[in-house]
């Protein structure tokens, strides 16, 4: 009974950590369940050091998302900020996405950057931005990042208002996801050959 | 001067409309500027009839959606629902789309609908409805609904948590909102000919 | 020992559903504690069929609401919305009532309705309602719905934007919840028999 | 012209107190439109008077409510507080009602009083309070407060958790508001004349 | 193993109670895990008695704050309301502090006060109240209360829009919690012997 | 009284930014009423260049803020995000303040710091953080940042989950906001020659 009593332990544990909702906390921050007591909670409890090897390494082989939200900083739980740290080398695509529960507030760090964002009239608004240019993506648009430059690479940070965003990748979302050929050709509108091409490029 | 005067005065009313937040009204309903006072307001200002001749017309040519949402039924503000009603052909398909403000209920209201979604992990969840059978897609999430009975029409009620949920349909927002083909032929990994097949199929 | 531990585990299962708030999770959707891990999550879970029986059957011998809301359906928890199948027969009455927790949102699907509520400042605003037509209840509202029709039932759907809206009966609330006779008789300035003629009227 | 400017004018004026949402306003406080600039705010503008007269004058002939809310206190506009001062003469009740934007924590100052709610499960809670003693009423529930004690008046003040709480006095809202007779018969199973006996002692 | 088993229990009410968010229950009101189960919840579990001995007793020889908050009042979990009765002898302050998460609005019950805030451009705002009187303290910026009376007491009531709003006492918090000289010399741009000699006079 | 119709319409489109709540935008972006129409939104009024002659200038004299806030990106009106660039010379510290509408979440980009915050109970947490740690500052709490290294500068970004969080720096809001001499002697129990000598300091 002992394992399967730590297992259900364990179970309330992650629990608590998931489902704690974000903005309206009644205490000053949410110390998680596995924290024996209020009193362990000290600076290391807020603190995330997951970007320190990233901040000035080396450039990336692709472009790469680090991110730091309630998943890796539970101290997020209920404070509605968490980030993500962008690395572009050159000629690398964030593909179009949207975070289906918050808007983005982005910041050029190095290089250059091509944005935009496509808004529920289906119109486009694009912009290219150089190092300490911010550009916001409103809530829940897809929107898509771009380094057009051949030889640079660029960096970048974004702010989302809540503890966890989540993402969308719309390619992998749509096309590797699992959903049905036959809907897939109904919704582009094209042969199921081409569908398999591209489900066959996205999953390499 | 005085024209000037009442194209300003149209957009303010105009805005005070369009910029109205959602559930945190301090009165029990908002009335829009241009209604002369709140005692011309009476239970038609609470009544949408836009569905009157769509609820048991014949069914549709092709997939059709009724919305009743603030826009069209100004007495939404601040009440944080709204409804879209959903017609499908036999064969039809509302292809893949998210929501940016609201997760929404469907209820089967005649036929049969394939439905589906795909979560931030990219796991599909479907189901088939039929008549009377409800199906919540969360918040903000890519999903679709499919009516793949070859005789049968199809026909659903959505409802949404927010006065305007928005809808961003993905083979529309994404191929045909302008997107340059440098970014496409990346974001999906295909030829150039390939998007412009796409986005051909898409706009007719 | 044990079962009282498995009566404490029913206990926290219970909690959880119960207390998790609404419109801010910080993931796709809630998973309850009795799931076993999120895996065993498919479409089912978001899928409900009580309104399977009701939709097209006979119509019913007494006024009917069938709910579609968190209690039933635990995959709304946390995504405001949920709905109320809503059926009259000929004559039937819906008696004033409220939702402590959000605005409601009415379609009517078949025969005719006459609705109205009554605003903060006593106002009442009315509405005859045929297929097709919606009305706005707004938040908190006392508000009702009558099918005066001698011989035709008629059905409606009713949206909420909260998962769990709650319902408050004022005839039965009032009459029938044991408030004592001396607050009541005060309340209505009648007399204790008139009182004792409204419960027992009530009651059966 | 001018005169119908100014109409406009005002209109726009009231318009933006009374559509401000309440608790997310962007700056410290929401400066009402008819101020001529901020610099005319001072501490005049956050302070309400309206119960110098009345908190320690002789009791009242009848229950009496003063509130202070947004609409005589404009600073409370995005602060997401009130209150209301509440003097009951001896004997005299505050019949059942519900506030659909608030709960309520009532504090006895003077005297006694006896306290009740009824949940959306129809069960009654109720208390005997004496000075010094709080209670709470939960948001949108139907609750009253009498002071049976035959000779002493008593004094309360009411906090709510919203800048406008709204009331809804039940024996007002829903028999003299104009609901039709045969409503109400059908509503509370008694006869037309019963109605009328009621209407007519409550309109006095 | 059952006393590891009991503490853990333990806090999992602790956490349940803890963790609850403000505004948007899905339930009336929100029961915490120690109650074996709903029926055992009474008109007592919506009571607060601490006030009783309070609010007539001789005034206080220092000034005195009683809080009736979600932390002795369970049953505000959910209700965003709270209290705070407010003590002041002759000559007593409420030195400058700020609540972290609601407004407050003030209430002279007995005596006069000076009170005043300083909003986030650094401008103060002042008022003199007497009994009756009023007063909105924006959410989250620094305000104070002071009884400049040399011989009256007074007495206050004060109430949030949130169930555990917080306070930060400026003095207190920011020379008695332990910031390093280094830190507090740089930032009064004073001397180490002047910041001790304010550490020793607040830590009395 | 054109001049006087052209003030009026300045102060509307004040106000209009000015009071757009936060989260519950019903539509994709608010546009501000100076703005012609819809169409003349394009990229350009979601980015902002503020921080392009910042982000790799040579480090400033003293500590320095800058913003990107709803004040000087509108496209962030009901986004609930916004942004702060600091830079700090060696030993130049961020003193002890509050940012009453939001938490902090802090990234240092080069150089050290030492930051901290006290809680309402008055518990002090720190950190010493290298570039790519981050620090969470929970909502409404007194922080401070200090770039203790004697020869290095340092510089950081922080985020917030509002489109304005406001500051309040306590040394400058308690010590050079108006606050009567005899108010601040009892708050910190200190004579009025200390508060002068405050005073004087940190107005220079």
């Amino acid at each position: 009974m002992a394992s399967n009593f730590l297992r259900l332990v364990q179970f309330f544990l992650l629990l608590a950590i998931v489902t704690a909702s974000d903005p309206y906390i009644t205490t000053d921050f949410v110390v998680p369940t596995n924290y024996i007591d209020n009193d362990a909670v000290d600076g290391n409890f807020f603190t995330f050091t997951g970007l320190r090897n990233v901040i000035n390494s080396d450039y990336t082989q692709k472009f790469t998302v680090t991110k730091a939200s309630q998943a890796n900083l539970p101290a997020l739980n209920g404070q509605s900020v968490s980030y993500a740290f962008l690395q572009f080398p050159a000629g690398a695509i964030n593909p179009p996405h949207t975070h289906p529960r918050s808007a983005e507030l982005l910041l050029v760090l190095k290089g250059w950057l091509n944005v935009g964002f496509i808004d529920t009239n289906n119109k486009l608004s694009t912009q290219t931005l150089r190092p300490g240019d911010m550009f916001v993506f409103p809530k829940g648009l897809v929107h898509y990042q771009f380094n057009d430059d051949p030889k640079q690479p660029s960096v970048a940070i974004s702010t989302f208002g809540r503890a966890n965003a989540g993402t969308i990748s719309i390619p992998l979302n749509v096309f590797t996801g699992g959903i049905d050929d036959n809907i897939l050709t109904r919704t582009f509108k094209i042969d199921v050959t081409t569908i398999h091409k591209l489900e066959a490029g996205l999953t390499l």
